[in-house]
C-alpha cells in the first residue's frame, strides 16, 4: 500500500498527501488520548475539534462517516498499540529468554492498563459499524501468527518437540491471554494471566 | 441456611415459606427465559408481571429493590446454570475419561450458546449494583475450585505429577476457557476453546 493512501474504512480509500496523513493521524491520536481519560459515549465531534484543533471541514474531510468512522480509526490505532506494546519481543520469540521477556511485557502492560481497556470500550461504541468486527479479528490473527512463528522457530532449533501442533498451541496461548486479561480487568489480579502464559510456555518446553 | 430463608441480595434476607420460595423461583426462571429471547435493557417490570403472571405487590414483595434486584437474582440463577450444565462431570474429575467428558460438555454448551451469553448481558445491566461483581467472582471461584479438586484427585491416583501446582493449573484452565469462550462468541468458532482445554489437559497428563 502506498504510504500516502490511507484506508478510510467502509467509505473506501482516498489519497492523502504526507501532510494530510499527518493531520489525520494527529486527529486519531488526540482522540485516543482524550478517550483514554473519559467516557467515549459522551464525547461529541465538537469536543474532538476542540481537543485536536481542527475545523469541522477538516474533520469531515478525513472522516466523512463522522464519529463512527473516527472511532473505528481510533480502534485500529489502539489495536496496533496492543501489538506495539509487546515489541520487540513478540516479533522475535527465538529463544526462551525472549519468551520470558515477552511474557513479562504482556503481564506488565495489562497490569498498568487495569480495568479500563480502551479497545474494548471503543468496540462497545462501534460494534455495529461495518468493519468493527474485523478490527479485533485481525488483531487476534496477527497476534496469534507471531506466537505461532515463535513456536516454529523454537521447533527449528530443536527446543520444542516437532510433533507439537504450533497453530493449536498458539490458539491456546491467545485464549489464555484473553481470559487472563478478562479476569485481571474484573479482579485487578494478574494471577490467571500469568498462570495461563506460564503453563503454555512450560508445555512448549516439555516441562 | 434454612431452605425457607432466601437471600435477597443487598436488601438482606427475608423468611419465605415453601410456597413463597416457589413463587420467587418462578419469577426468576420466567424472567430468565424471557431475557434469553430478547433485549434485557428494554424489559420493564410490567413485562415481567405479564410473563410470570404476578401482581405488582407480589413482585415488590419478593424483589423490593425492583428490576435491579430481580436481574441480580436472575444473574445468580444463570451463574448456577453455568456450573449445572457441566455436571455431573465437573464435580467428579477423577479419571481421564471424566476429564474428556467434561471437556466435551463445556465445548458443546458454549457452541450451543453461540454469541449471546445471558450472564454477560445481565452483568451489563447490573454491573453497578452492589453484589454484581460477586456473582461472576463467586462463579469463577467455584468453577476453579472444582477443577483444582479434580487435579488433586488425579495427583492422589498418581496420574498427575505431584510437583505440579494444582491451583495454578486450575487458574490457567479457567483463563483458557474464559478467553476461548470470548473468541467463540465473536467468531462462532470453538477452536480456541478446544485448543486451550486440550493443552492444559495434555500438560496435566505430562504428554
Amino acid at each position: 500500500m502506498d504510504s500516502r493512501v490511507q484506508k478510510l474504512g467502509y467509505r473506501g480509500a482516498v489519497t492523502l498527501t504526507a501532510k494530510g496523513h499527518a493531520t489525520r493521524q494527529r486527529i486519531v491520536e488526540g482522540t485516543s488520548a482524550h478517550l483514554r481519560r473519559g467516557d467515549p459515549a459522551g464525547v461529541t465531534l465538537d469536543d474532538i475539534r476542540a481537543i485536536t484543533g481542527t475545523s469541522k471541514g477538516q474533520l469531515f474531510h478525513y472522516f466523512p462517516g463522522g464519529k463512527e468512522e473516527l472511532f473505528l480509526a481510533v480502534a485500529r490505532f489502539e489495536a496496533d498499540r496492543v501489538i506495539d506494546d509487546q515489541q520487540p519481543h513478540l516479533g522475535a520469540l527465538t529463544s526462551w529468554a525472549a519468551w520470558r521477556r515477552w511474557r513479562e511485557a504482556v503481564v506488565a502492560r495489562y497490569r498498568v492498563q487495569g480495568p479500563y481497556c480502551p479497545l474494548a470500550t471503543l468496540m462497545d461504541q462501534v460494534g455495529s459499524t461495518p468493519g468493527a468486527a474485523e478490527v479485533v479479528g485481525q488483531l487476534l490473527e496477527r497476534w496469534e501468527g507471531e506466537i505461532r512463528r515463535g513456536i516454529v522457530a523454537m521447533q527449528e532449533q530443536g527446543e520444542v518437540d516437532d510433533h507439537l501442533d504450533a497453530g493449536r498451541a498458539a490458539a491456546a496461548m491467545i485464549a489464555g491471554i484473553q481470559g487472563g486479561v478478562q479476569v485481571l480487568r474484573s479482579t485487578g489480579r494478574s494471577a490467571h494471566l500469568e498462570a495461563a502464559m506460564d503453563l503454555v510456555i512450560e508445555h512448549l518446553r516439555g516441562a
